[in-house]
C-alpha cells in the first residue's frame, strides 16, 4: 500500500469568520503548497464560511459549526446562510460529493487558553485512533464532546472521520504567528498519522487520555439576563486543570468569590474545566465546560477502522 | 471651595458594544453606588451604545467613537444609528444638555497589551492637567492622539475636558476581573484628581510623559487586500517599547521576518508603538500606531484651566 492510494483529506479553515489564523495559513498553503508537509496525502483546502470571513464575524445567520444537523440539512424550507453553506460543503466535499473526502479536519481558534488541543465528537473508532496517534506524537489534550443535546450539528460529524484542532488563547479577529505555528504543527502531525494509517504502518499508544464532556456552566445571571458575576481570576486560563467543589469559580461584582457548586449528578466530584471564557460561548450560555479526565485503553478496532478508511477512501 | 461646587462628571462605558468589562462595572456601580469611590463628585453614568451592547458588536452602522464630528452631528440627513446616539448623548449630557457635564471619561478595553493606560486627544490644557495628575498618582502611560486626519470624531472631544481610560489585553466579548480592577483603579484616580482640582488643592508633577502620535502602519497587504504578513512575534504585546529601524516588525507567511522601515518623515528615528494588534483596527487599516516618547514640562495654565472648569462647572 502506498500513499497514492490514500483518501483525500478535507482541511477547513474559517468555519467561524472571526477566527483569522487558520484562513491566513490556508491562503499561504495555496500560494506555496510546499510550505505544508502533506505526508504524501492529497488535501482539499476549503474556507468554511467565506461570507462570515469577509465580514469578520463568527457567522451571518447561525453558527456554521452547529448547522450540520441531518434534519436541518434535509429541511428544504430552511435557507439560512450557514445551512446553505453546510449543504454546499457536503455537495462538494462530502463522501457522496463532487470531490469526495474521507476525513475532515476543521481548524479553529479560541479566546480561551486551551493551548494546542483537539476536539473529538463522540466515540467513532476511526476518530479515536486518529486522536490517539496525534496525542502520541505531540501530547495534545483532547476534549471529547458527547451527550450534549444543547450543542449539536458539528461539521466533522458529517464526514466518516474527523476532528477539530483548537488553538488559543487569541482574541477574535487577531492574527498571531504563535497561533498559526501551533495550528500547522497539529495539522502536520494529524496528516502524518493518516498517512501512516494508509500505509499500514501506524502504531498507536496503549492508552488515550481524554477529557470527557459532563456539563456546561453559565455565569450566574441576574433577573434581566446580564451576568451577576465573572470568572474568578484564579480560574482564568486554567483549562485542563482539576476543579474541586468549594474552590473559587466566579467573582461577583462586590469582589466576593463564589465557590464551585457541582451541578446535579456531579456532587463531590473533581472536574476538569475546558473552554473557560470563550467569547463566542457567552451567547450559548457557556462560561466553561466541565469534563472528567479519563485514561482509556486503546482498542484494536480503532486502528482497524482508521486503516480501512485511509486505505479504501476515495482516490 | 468644597466638593459640593464640583461639576458633574460623565462616565461612559460600552461606547463599543463588544467591550464588556466597563459596562459590567457600570451596572455594579448603579446597583451599589458605594462600590465606587467618587471622591465627593457627582457622577452621571451612561452606557455609550446600548444597541451595539445588546448585540455584543463594536457598533451597528459606524464606530460611535468616530461619530462625534461636528459636521456629521449637524448633518440632519445623516440618520445612522451611532450618529443619532452621539446626538442623544450630547443632548442629555453635553454642556448645553439636560444634565450638563463638564468632564467626560470614556472607559474602553482593547485586545492590545496596552496595560492600564490613558488616551488624550490633542493638547487642551485641562486634559493635560488631568492626565498629568493621574500619571503622578498611578504612573499610567499616555497616548497623545493628534494630527491624524484618518481618525477623528472622538466622544470626549465634545466635552470641555475628557480622556479615555484604555485597558488591555482582553478579547472582545470577554469579562475578566483583572481588566475590571484596572479600569476601576484608573477611574478612581481620575476622579480624585478632578476633586482635588475642584477644591483648589491639586498639585501637578513637574513633567508629563506622553507618547505622541506620529503615524499608523497597516499590515503589508496583498493584491486582494488580504494581509501578506502578520505582526512579528517579537513585537506582539510590546506596546510602549522602542522600535528601531531594521528591527523585525512583521512575519510573512513563509516565516521570514520583515524589518521595520520608517514611513516618510520618520527616517532613522526610534519610535514607540502602541495599539499593536488591536482587533477592531484591522478594518481601519491599523496594525499598530507609532509614537514618540516625549517629556513635557507641566505648564501653569494647565492646572488653572482644570481648576476653573472643575470649580465653575454646572452644579
Amino acid at each position: 500500500m502506498t500513499a497514492l492510494s490514500a483518501p483525500k483529506v478535507l482541511v477547513v479553515a474559517g468555519t467561524h469568520g472571526n477566527e483569522r489564523n487558520a484562513p491566513w495559513l490556508l491562503e499561504h498553503w495555496r500560494a506555496q503548497p510546499e510550505s505544508l508537509n502533506r505526508h504524501g496525502l492529497e488535501l482539499v483546502l476549503a474556507l468554511g464560511n467565506p461570507a462570515a470571513h469577509t465580514e469578520n464575524r463568527r457567522y451571518i445567520a447561525r453558527d456554521l459549526n452547529r448547522s450540520f444537523e441531518p434534519g436541518l440539512l434535509a429541511d428544504a424550507s430552511c435557507q439560512q446562510q450557514e445551512v446553505r453553506q453546510a449543504r454546499e460543503l457536503l455537495a462538494r466535499f462530502g463522501l457522496e460529493g463532487q470531490e469526495p473526502c474521507a476525513v475532515a479536519l476543521d481548524l479553529h481558534s479560541t479566546t480561551s487558553a486551551m493551548g494546542n488541543s483537539l476536539v473529538v465528537y463522540g466515540r467513532r473508532p476511526a476518530d479515536l485512533a486518529l486522536a490517539a496517534g496525534i496525542q502520541a506524537a505531540l501530547g495534545l489534550p483532547i476534549y471529547l464532546h458527547e451527550a450534549d443535546g444543547a450543542q449539536t450539528g458539528f461539521l466533522v460529524e458529517r464526514w466518516p472521520c474527523g476532528l477539530v484542532i483548537e488553538v488559543g488563547p487569541v482574541p477574535q479577529g487577531v492574527l498571531q504567528p504563535q497561533i498559526c505555528r501551533q495550528t500547522q504543527l497539529a495539522l502536520e502531525a494529524t496528516l502524518q498519522v493518516i498517512a501512516e494509517a494508509a500505509r499500514g504502518v501506524l502504531r498507536l499508544p496503549r492508552q488515550l487520555v481524554v477529557h470527557r464532556h459532563l456539563a456546561s456552566l453559565d455565569l450566574p445571571r441576574q433577573g434581566d439576563g446580564s451576568p451577576g458575576a465573572c470568572l474568578h481570576p484564579d480560574r482564568q486560563g486554567r483549562n485542563w486543570q482539576p476543579l474541586t467543589p468549594g474552590e473559587p469559580i466566579y467573582l461577583d461584582a462586590s469582589g466576593a468569590a463564589l465557590p464551585y457548586q457541582p451541578p446535579a449528578g456531579l456532587e463531590g466530584q473533581v472536574v476538569w474545566p475546558v473552554f473557560i471564557n470563550e467569547a463566542a460561548y457567552g451567547e450559548k450560555g457557556i462560561a466553561l465546560s466541565l469534563t472528567r479526565r479519563e485514561c482509556w485503553p486503546v482498542e484494536a478496532p480503532w486502528l482497524a477502522a482508521l486503516q480501512a478508511l485511509a486505505a479504501k477512501g476515495p482516490r
